[in-house]
């Protein structure tokens, strides 16, 4: 067998819908399976494929995706032959703790995907671990067919990255949302903020965060800092204080 | 008089370069004071005006911009003449907390400026507040002919504003660069987390914040937390408990 030619998908959410879709233009997408009837009939719908009513229905491929929740893993992995050729798609869970050694890896993409925004696969970085290295090297030319960004990582790196994912994504929106609120009580609009989080993010592309960092703590303005933790409460206030405190002891020794 | 029709600027850094820049275009700047002198004959040679060498010697204008740090503004009122119309850029201090309280007010862009780098002011908000109504209004019609979101805002307001604008942009900037350290320590490319901060800050145009939540707190997913946490130590570790926290909090009574 040269490459991987041809994928079935268990899994009908937002990772099944937007791989699915990048690489139904690269190889045969054959079936896929989902508990959810309707999502699964949607997404095969989408990519004219077999929507599988089980796991033993889905046609035999080159690779069977697993786009299913991490707690399910090593639940789906124990009804599949070990000759049939897996990639699960998990930052979270290491190779080593599922219940089969052979014939599985990983293809992780590194991006939050929503189910009605279009997301350019093409600047997607993947992360890329096997059982063999012929299944590594055939799962990293699966995601280069649609992404120039493709990295070999093992368990613990993909870990980490998706700490620091988990940071970046999933906290900072929730900073988002804290603000949101703050300016919803005072009944101002929220949009004014966006400019300024444009801004923060668009200094990333020639400013490493540690060198942009401005702000009360970053100065070391405790008046300033108590006046903002006087306006606040609840874990609010909690992740103000923090936060400061953190930023002050970042740049305590080389100011 | 109609309309501010001329300035002088106190202050040299990154906001009396931006502001200065853009009001250039737009009234006559007659000139720049401040006690570094090296940056403010940079800026005055920018903005083609005079290079005070003390606030006596700065040519009356119709309107003086006080771009100071919050903890010197009172103590630079003290060496204006009271006829002088004052304004200043900061969201923390109060109107009312001031040692004048005629021909004062408040001009207040809610972004965050570095010297090297662009801002587009048409897309900066400015939030207005003067001790009299002509004043207001005459702030407004200034920073309206630089950018078409100008907003009469009163302390309370602001300082709401400041603290919403520290925590998506001081607090954002500050997890982007714990991220960075988590990577940095595993030898990982810092930059393959960039697509998904771009990601996570363009759903904002369509979805709220509190929507668009995702991740392992969203999800309730406590095995991964804690698996994340033993990832972690010191700050960014509180940082990672308490920010879960937060969004379990958030999101217990309307799953």
């Amino acid at each position: 067998m040269e490459g991987i030619k041809s994928i079935s998908i268990i899994g009908s959410g937002n990772v099944a819908h937007h791989l699915g879709r990048a690489f139904n233009e690269k190889v045969k997408i054959n079936g896929v399976y989902s508990p959810n009837i309707e999502n699964c009939e949607t997404l095969a719908q989408k990519l004219n494929c077999f929507a599988a009513r089980s796991i033993a229905e889905l046609p035999v491929s080159d690779l069977l995706l697993l786009c299913v929740k991490d707690d399910i893993i090593n639940l789906v992995l124990k009804d599949l032959a070990d000759s049939q050729r897996v990639a699960y798609t998990s930052g979270a869970i290491e190779l080593s703790s599922l219940s089969r050694s052979d014939n599985i890896g990983v293809l992780y993409p590194l991006q939050s995907f929503s189910k009605d925004k279009e997301v350019d696969i093409f600047h997607v970085p993947f992360f890329i671990e096997a059982s063999d290295n012929l299944l590594a090297q055939e799962l990293f030319d699966l995601a280069y067919s649609v992404s120039p960004n493709v990295v070999f990582a093992n368990s613990e790196d993909r870990k980490n990255l998706h700490v620091a994912a988990v940071m970046v994504n999933n906290f900072t929106n929730h900073l988002f949302h804290l603000a949101q609120d703050i300016t919803a009580r005072k009944k101002l609009d929220w949009k004014h903020l966006l400019p300024l989080i444009n801004e923060t993010v668009s200094k990333l592309d020639t400013t490493p965060p540690k060198e942009a960092q401005t702000g009360p703590a970053r100065r070391r303005d405790t008046e300033t800092i108590n006046a903002h933790l006087a306006l606040l409460d609840g874990d609010t206030k909690e992740i103000y204080a923090l936060l400061s405190k953190s930023i002050l002891n970042t740049y305590k020794t080389n100011d």
